[in-house]
């Protein structure tokens, strides 16, 4: 199963794509960001971030999509201006028919530290641990796109485990 | 010139496309909602917007859109998820290549009533009076898509007077 994890934004999309097979190592494909030059209109920076992202999916094949989910407590704007960016990432894996998984910050780190309160740096340190990279990927919305990757990889793998008739729900 | 204006949201999207020709009264041309069903993945509602926004631009071809700002000091999902919404606006807009205009709620009061802290009832039966519609458009947020257009329309002949070379900006 090809996984692409998707961290949203506007500025910055940050994307990882692993490989996700019973029994083997996950097998890191490509990873990287979606990147929007500020003083765009918004219209345009999400008509850009709706174009890469389709050209990221026709390259790449991934058969699922794994989306954060947003949370925000503090800055209202940004998180306004992300869901912007969020709507057109799910509105993307919809017109090209990929399922979307969406896994909050929290199960994000239970998945890869194994520990719902983990630190942002312990996640990324256990990101290129279990990818096998030499060094942690950059930029840092690179390394939270694997997370999300790694993250459902392994919540869809404790599924099957638990079940091994049960198949992830969109 | 040919306005469509547009209510963002998820549940509703309320449209109202006016005529507005220097000189003559504005015109009523169409009004509605798109409907998008509770209990649906959010990614499928998107889609459906985008689907019947093109549909309805494609239909009446405006030559602007006019689409309120976000703000929210209430109830941040709410706003989240009508984030998610108006980015596929903007991006539908985009991808069409039709101009956006965007307004805040004190902006299209202002515009509609002459006074930016009206009363949204004020703000609706305004709207009736300047199209000659015998009853106030329903549901309340086709009121608020031709409330939008209107503003538009007052703004950029406003504009226009103040400096006839100008033209509105995207």
């Amino acid at each position: 199963m090809r996984i692409l994890g998707i961290d949203p934004g506007i500025a910055t999309v940050g994307f990882g794509i692993i490989d996700s097979e019973r029994g083997a190592a996950l097998c890191p494909v490509q990873y990287g960001a979606i990147l929007t030059q500020a003083g765009l209109p918004l219209a345009t920076r999400l008509y850009q971030i709706n174009c890469d992202l389709e050209e990221l999916i026709e390259t790449f094949h991934p058969d699922v999509i794994s989306v954060e989910e947003l949370f925000f407590n503090t800055n209202i704007t940004t998180g306004i201006a992300v869901a912007h960016g969020r709507g057109i990432i799910l509105y993307t894996a919809e017109k090209l028919g990929i399922p979307i998984f969406e896994y909050t910050p929290s199960q994000v780190k239970q998945a890869v530290v194994g520990y719902g309160k983990a630190q942002k740096q312990q996640v990324m340190d256990m990101t290129r641990r279990l990818l096998k990279l030499k060094s942690i990927p950059k930029p840092d919305d690179a390394a939270d796109g694997l997370a999300l990757a790694i993250c459902h990889a392994r919540s869809s793998t404790s599924l099957l485990q638990q079940n091994p008739s049960a198949k992830p729900t969109v």
